[in-house]
């Protein structure tokens, strides 16, 4: 059971940008920073973008940068919207899913409930939280803060 | 967040066997009353006989079924032995994983917590916990009980 590179990538493009404060920053200077794909550190930053949670300013002067302040990142949240498969296995939120004994499994409730126990401990938490030691972390990733 | 296409045969198969009784079942059989790979099937068959979950007698009268009692098959712990990725991201249980931040990064616990609740909930829950109601399951399965 594993989380997608799309959401690995997209808790570190949310953590970088709430170290980095209000600049502007290359999205390749923070793939660089991770030593990961420019290109799909791209395609993830559009997807934030989208779904509001940063801003992307196209040109040679562009980059991108946080859209609402860390506090409001909820971690629940945001993996649910940046994990193409919610559910862990098809039936669990699917009363057609294919499956012989789908109308009658007990197997879809546990997983369920196991479930939204792993959602209900990421709902406790924002990026904000996570942005600590803010200092160490900084000099890790070599952001100079500003904003 | 998606368990694999093998812990799903997986849980089919033992809930099956678990309703057979205590007959030798052509693995064909029941990849057909699910309606997936036969192929695939054997596959799984050979690794939950590898774990010591089920027997598997080779030949032409041959078949599978289950080497202990459901109740001795925590769903938990056969999730943990059917993933081959344990972790939802790799540097959960990773002190080395390869990311810049890796030693000072406060979603790792995060994570970690949230795969606990996870698997604290399977915990709860053995094969034997998923076989009621157990008419209506052998008549969606089709299965005749012996043993």
């Amino acid at each position: 059971m594993q989380l997608t590179l799309f959401t690995d990538y997209a808790l570190r493009m949310l953590m970088f940008l709430g170290l980095a404060g209000d600049r502007l920053v290359p999205i390749a200077e923070i793939a660089d920073k991770f030593d990961v794909s420019t290109h799909y550190m791209l395609k993830v930053a559009q997807e934030l973008a989208r779904l509001g949670y940063i801003d992307a300013i196209r040109g040679r002067n562009g980059g991108v940068r946080l859209a609402v302040t860390p506090e409001r990142i909820g971690l629940g949240e945001l993996v649910r919207k940046t994990e193409p498969q919610a559910s862990v296995l098809d039936c669990v939120d699917d009363d057609q899913a294919d499956c012989a004994i789908v109308g009658a499994c007990k197997l879809r409730k546990v997983f369920r409930d196991a479930q939204r126990a792993f959602h209900a401990v990421l709902d406790e938490y924002t990026v904000a939280d996570v942005l600590a030691p803010r200092r160490e972390l900084r000099q890790l990733l070599q952001i100079t803060p500003s904003g």
